[in-house]
Order: structure tokens, then C-alpha cells, then sequence
């Protein structure tokens, strides 16, 4: 059995040929293993169509594998892995240890597998965390109210989970990354393209100190109907979805759909009802649900008891048992009660401040420390 | 019998001496007619206490009767009725037509009467209208939004209810104000008081073209218990309150509080979160069920249905057949289609300027007409 045939190089480039949340691939790799979906398109054969189906719907279906086929045929599995890994972008399966197990409720419309660049754990990083989205078109007020809401979550632990664009996104992930926490950027194209260029700096912090994620290969340019796909995957990783910022037509609006649709958290953030650009979040608060919060302490009140659900006795992600040896020193060194500096704390545990940080941010990000004045302390459950 | 002992003068003499809302002085009022109350006050004869209470409530319902005893000592019911009739203000009592009978749903809390100065039918301003109301201490944001509000409101033919005090009480009426229709301007002192001073003219001007209201006869002066107590009153008016701006301890609070206990809708208008003088609506929308209100078009919509019950077949408030003879004369001068100015629909009817925007404004509020640029037309049902 040649590395071609292997399961991962097959669903790696099976997201090279169909578009990401396509139902009829999900339905095919319910049915059969990727590496038999990559070979019989590979070998231009036949795969089975959904049952029940009228002329028309074979016809779409006919047409949908000649275009996976003739993809098929201009792509190398085994190259295409090989250059992710050279630029430093791994490849998460659906059930592997980094895979964020909640993506399993997009159902028919789940990854068929996700590209990921950075530092952090991406399962880690999703547990306690919340999607922070709005307008590329942003007012002050909104970049304002996001970079303020990412920095209060990120400083308690929660991890911020955005698109990539400007305005909002940008305010949210620069929100995060200046407390020192992890951010989550999920991209609509190759994690080897900043787009937007002007991010590039953002996109190089956020796989510093976090992950950037993407359902598609290097070398994918991002499309239009990319980010409203996209949309969903910041939706389902998340238990909650804050609209800071968001006009009626804005994107922010198919990842408040996705949020209901996924029942997940949904809270808007209201502006003055004189800016167009609050107007989408007035509607999610008139028409959908959506919770009014105004402060980070209305964020995590609604988000906090779902992320506790994921967490252990002790109000972690994981037990203590299972953090890594140095994390555990660490944590030892970690005052209970004043905040504790992070040079102190390093010198405690006898590591470099750099490892220090990342480290503290990870044990942030999994409940155990939070943060305290211009330190670190324990979080008490 | 002399007028002394008529139940007009009764009643107009115990909204001197008990509290408005007094839920005893209710009791009694149920039990038998206010003559015999009054009779029974001013003689210090016993009156019958609420049933069943312990030696404590005994005690404080003695006390109340003394105080209502000795209060009663220093009124005369005919002195009163006819300084206040001199003043131009007039006497409102349960049942009567120009009572509001949506005032009912405050049961044991009913006003014992209600007195009023103006030009208009306070029963028909009521009936297709919106408390708007929010802090004394406002922002330009909600200064600005109270007066587009209710100026909007206005010219679609509601009536804006509100109190009388700086900040957005004062912005609502004015914007009702200017576009020449009626406003109800609910206060918590004697209607010869201008409370606050500088509210004089506003106060002057409501009464031209609208109603002023209170449960206290003239002369008596505010008192922050009778504001609490007064607010009930406004949203008993009304079948929907707004409450644009209220910092977290704003009074407003408690008129929605009362707009939620009589089921009347309520609404709150969102703005900046950094703003403290929003705080207060948002834990309404969050908290409340407060509907998310962003224009006046969201706002019709909230109440226009309730209004509409108490519309006859054609959308209006009471049949065209009830209308009195000069008002069925202007409505007949008003075109259908564009507006026809307000001189050229006096001539038309045969009526000088003024009364002919007195009845064009009491159409308005009936639901027959609308403005329509600088005139009027008729209203589509």
C-alpha cells in the first residue's frame, strides 16, 4: 500500500477537488473510504449517486463528478502534503486528536478535513472559545467594542475565533493576540495566502500564538462563496457567536444563521440605531433571538455554562493529568491568588520567558490560570 | 343633596387626602359610592378596613384614616372644583366619555379621577398611542432619537404619551409637537404647577393642542414618591411604551416595569454599549423581553395591531357617523390623494385656520387623516 493510498493523503486531496461542505462528498465518505473515493475519481469510475433522485438531480450529479474527475486528475495527494508541510501547515482528520470534535454537528456539511497552521492545538484552542464577527466596513465604535471584548475574553481564558478580514476580524484577533492569549483565523483559502494582504503581520502573530485554519489546500485562492462556507466552520467551532458589528447585508449575518442553525449561542452587540452599521445586529436581536450582551461578562454568562460543559470536574478542558510535563511545571509555579509575573513564573518552572508565555496561554486557554493584574494566577473552579 | 355631596365633588376632594393608586381607598371606592366615603371622612366616622388583617395592618390602616381624616378637614370639595375649574382644568371620572377605559387594568389601582387641561378628548388621544419615555439626563443621542421618534409617530396619526420632565419626556413632546399634532403629557403635581420651570411653554403648548393629565388636584407639588406612582399611569395609557434612553437607575425603569405588569408591549431602543445612559435599555432587551425597537416603522409594528383592536372597520377610532358636524365638514375637505394645505382645507370647510387645525389634528389622532407634506390627506384604512 503506497503513502497514495493512505486515508490522510486522500481526504488531503479530496479538499483540493470538491468545494468544502459539499453533501455529496460527505455522503460518499459516510459510505466508503476516502482512499476509495480518491481512486475511482482518480480512475474516472463510477460513484454511487444519492438514491432517489429525479433526471435532473442525476444530471447535476453526473456533471458534479466530471469536475471532480478532471481535478482529480491535475492533482498529486503525495505533493500536495509534502508542500503543505514544507510551508508549515499540517493536515487534521476528522477524528484525530486536534480534530475539534464539535464540527461533527455540521453533519452532512462537516470538513473533510481541515488544514491547519500555528503553535496551538486547535481542539485546545476551540473548547473555551467564542466567535467574535461583523463588518469588514467597520466604525470606530465597532473595532473599538471588538478589540475590547477579544481582550477581556482572551485575558479570562477564552479563546476568539474569527475570519481573517479587515475591521471587525482584524479587531478581534489584534484584541486577543495584544494580551498575549491565542486566536483562532479561520480562512476561505490556502493557508499560504494572507488575504488580505495588508493581514499579513496579523496572520504571521495569530500562528505565533494560536492557529490559522482552513478547509482548503495551499495554493486556493478565496472565492466569494468561500467565505459564506467558511462562515459555518466559525459558527460550529465555537459554543457561542458575538455580532459586534454588522450592516443588513453583511457576511456576519450567514455565520449568525449558521449559529442558530447549529444551536449554538447567538448574541449581538446594538449600536446607535442613527449607524447603518448596527442595523444587522438590531435586526438578530428584533427577529433571531439573538441575546443583547454589552460587556464580556454577558459574553461568557451565556457562553460559560456550554464551555463548561466540555470541561472537567475541576472546570478545565482537560484533567491535570494530562497536561504535558512542562505545562505542569508551569502550573506549579503559578501563584493562587496575586497575580504572579510571567518572568517569575518562568524563572519558577526554569524555562526561557517565550516558552513561558505560550505555555501559560495554553493553560489559560484550558481553564486552568487566568489572568490578574499583569500576571498570571490560578483560576479557582 | 347639595352639589357638596355629588360624586364629582367627592371624588375630586379624595384625590386630596389618599395617594393616588391607594389599593384601600380603592377597596372602599368598590364597596360604595364616594359621597358616602367622604361623608364618612369628614364626620371621622369608621370606615370598613380590609378583611382579615393582623393587629399590624389594623394599626397602619388606623393611621391612614386618621391621616385621610385630618386631610379631609382642611378640603372643601366645591372650593376645589371651582379654583381648578378657573384654571381651565377639568375633572375626569371612571365612566365618563372622556375617560380612558384601558385605565381599568390597573384594578385596585385605578385613579379615583383624573384631572385634566387641554383642548383634546383625552379618551380619543389615547387610543392610537405610544408612551415614549427615558432619562432626564440624556444624551444628544437620545434627546435626538426621542424627538424623531415621536415627531414620526405624530405624523402617522399616534399620540405620544410621556411625563413632563427635561431630557427625553421634553423631546417627545416637542417632536409631537411640531408637526401641529396632539401629545399627553402625564405629571406628577398639580396641573397649575409648571414642574420643571422651564418646561412652562412646553407645558403651554401641549395643553393647546393636546391634554395635560394628573391625579393630584392643583396645588399639590411633586413629590418622588408621586413620580414612581405617576409612571404606572403612563403605561396604563398607552398600548406600548418606548423607553429610549434610561441609565440603569433611571425612573423609566419603573414605567416599564408597569408596561410589563399590564401587558402592554414594551420597548427599548438600543445604542452605544459605551454609552451608561444605554445601560438601562439593554438589560431591558436582554433581560425583559423589551422588543428591540430601531425606527418608527418598528415601532407601529409593535402596537399597531393593539391600536388597531380598538379602530372600527375602516381603521379609525370611532365610526365617521359619531364625528361631530364641523369635523365631518373637514374630513370632507381633505383630498385623498396629495396633501392639501391646511388653509386651503379651512376654506374648503368654511372654518378659520386655527380650529381648522385643531379638528384636522383630533382626525389625525382618529386615525380619518394623515400628514402628507405640508398638509394633510386621507387616511387608507
Amino acid at each position: 500500500m503506497s503513502s497514495t493510498d493512505s486515508e490522510a493523503s486522500a481526504r488531503a486531496a479530496i479538499t483540493a477537488v470538491a468545494q468544502p461542505g459539499d453533501p455529496v462528498m460527505s455522503g460518499l465518505l459516510a459510505q466508503m473510504p476516502a482512499v476509495e473515493v480518491w481512486a475511482a475519481l482518480r480512475a474516472r469510475r463510477a460513484l454511487p449517486a444519492p438514491p432517489g433522485k429525479d433526471d435532473a438531480s442525476r444530471a447535476a450529479h453526473d456533471a458534479r463528478m466530471r469536475r471532480w474527475q478532471e481535478a482529480a486528475a491535475g492533482t498529486d495527494p503525495d505533493d500536495l502534503v509534502a508542500r503543505a508541510a514544507d510551508l508549515g501547515i499540517r493536515l487534521v482528520l476528522p477524528g484525530e486528536p486536534e480534530w475539534p470534535g464539535q464540527l461533527d454537528s455540521l453533519a452532512g456539511r462537516r470538513p473533510v478535513a481541515l488544514w491547519v497552521r500555528g503553535t496551538r492545538d486547535l481542539r485546545h484552542c476551540c473548547l473555551r472559545s467564542v466567535a467574535v464577527v461583523g463588518s469588514r466596513a467597520a466604525s470606530a465604535y465597532g473595532l473599538h467594542v471588538a478589540g475590547e471584548f477579544a481582550h477581556g475574553l482572551a485575558e479570562r481564558g477564552w479563546t476568539v475565533v474569527s475570519g481573517g478580514a479587515y475591521g471587525i476580524d482584524g479587531a478581534a484577533h489584534r484584541g486577543a493576540l495584544a494580551t498575549g492569549g491565542p486566536t483562532v483565523v479561520v480562512l476561505a483559502c490556502g493557508l499560504d495566502t494572507d488575504y488580505p494582504r495588508g493581514h499579513a503581520n496579523l496572520f504571521a502573530a495569530a500562528a505565533e500564538r494560536g492557529v490559522l485554519v482552513s478547509e482548503h489546500p495551499p495554493g486556493t485562492t478565496p472565492t466569494r462563496h468561500g467565505f459564506l462556507v467558511r462562515n459555518r466552520l466559525i459558527a460550529a467551532l465555537t459554543p457561542g457567536t458575538v455580532v459586534v458589528e454588522a450592516g443588513l447585508r453583511s457576511g456576519a449575518a450567514s455565520t449568525a444563521k449558521h449559529a442558530r442553525e447549529l444551536c449554538r449561542m447567538l448574541m449581538a452587540v446594538p449600536g446607535p440605531v442613527t449607524s447603518a452599521l448596527s442595523a444587522g445586529c438590531h435586526r438578530l436581536l428584533r427577529d433571531c433571538q439573538a441575546v443583547c450582551v454589552t460587556c464580556v461578562a454577558d459574553i461568557i454568562e451565556q457562553v460559560g455554562p456550554i464551555g463548561a460543559d466540555l470541561c472537567s470536574d475541576e472546570g478545565t478542558v482537560i484533567g491535570s493529568e494530562e497536561l504535558d510535563p512542562l505545562s505542569r511545571r508551569l502550573l506549579e509555579a503559578v501563584p493562587s491568588r496575586s497575580g504572579g509575573g510571567t518572568a517569575t513564573i518562568a524563572m519558577g518552572a526554569g524555562v526561557d520567558l517565550d516558552t513561558a508565555l505560550r505555555h501559560l496561554g495554553l493553560l489559560a486557554a484550558g481553564g486552568f490560570v487566568e489572568r490578574a493584574g499583569g500576571g498570571w494566577r490560578l483560576r479557582r473552579p
